[in-house]
């Protein structure tokens, strides 16, 4: 493991439920006081502000980077040379947090959960992947990992990983 | 000056023009080829991302920071306890830009040009700040820092801030 912050990451097909299954989790993650912060990876383009905003209009106009504060939230746009790899980005951004939740990090060498609903598609996407922890499905995919299914109590979901990156990063 | 980076705030009333400006300088220093960053501070809400997205949803739900990746950007919300030094921002975030604008940070001990339109006010809010080192104005304020009338060219204006801020950071 790359960083001392616990980290997993949330794989599947689009469609599969990954961001609501992470909402929940968020939540309860919160309720348990937990400071959280996720990373979501996307092939789309990623909007520089609200269309608009005077911080909008920098970027517009050429800004490599915006920075918009107030007294207790900051935003931050800015555009990159490249992918910024994982370990920079935790590293960068992301050193004081508990819990990093990915989404869409599909080829890192970190635990991953993958979400499966068969009525959307049967192939999963990290099947083979040895960091894979689980399988969250509405099916027993009937691989050597744990199956929890979808209807899963999220309390217990969160007991499960907590408790798998305790094992790996604490003990 | 607490970083080594170019540093200059451009302050005044409300509707005085000071996006407007900055947007004009943001691109004129873009077609010199600087790699620009700025930094709005506001009384308002910041929003956390856009409305329905998957990394607004993350938001929503609680999480403390949220990071929104695609191959050439990045956008970062986050929650923070205080409002964030500006020296922190500036090591944190900034650390690879050639010049910051600031928009909005009238107390800080930085290079600022007020930007005063009389039509809408004939206040200064940085009158008798030691680090006023311009005035862009409508009108002549007659204090004792240089007066750029307001349809200055935007290349005169950014060769005047280039100017100073050398003297002031590099020889």
């Amino acid at each position: 493991m790359f960083t001392r912050t616990p980290i997993i990451s949330f794989v599947g097909k689009s469609n599969s439920g990954k961001t609501t299954l992470i909402v929940k989790i968020i939540k309860e993650l919160k309720l348990r006081g937990y400071k959280v912060a996720t990373i979501k990876h996307t092939h789309h383009n990623v909007d520089m502000d609200t269309k608009g905003k005077d911080s909008w209009k920098h970027s517009q106009a050429g800004a490599d980077a915006v920075i918009i504060l107030s007294e207790n939230k900051m935003g931050l746009f800015r555009t990159t040379s490249k992918r910024v790899p994982l370990k920079e980005m935790v590293e960068t951004y992301l050193r004081d947090f508990d819990i990093i939740i990915l989404e869409g990090y599909k080829t890192e060498p970190i635990p991953k959960i993958e979400v499966l609903r068969t009525e959307n598609s049967n192939q999963m996407v990290c099947k083979n992947d040895e960091h894979l922890i689980a399988v969250i499905s509405d099916q027993d995919p009937m691989i050597n990992v744990p199956y929890l299914p979808i209807n899963t109590d999220t309390k217990k979901i969160v007991d499960f990983i907590l408790s798998y990156l305790k094992i790996d990063l604490f003990i």
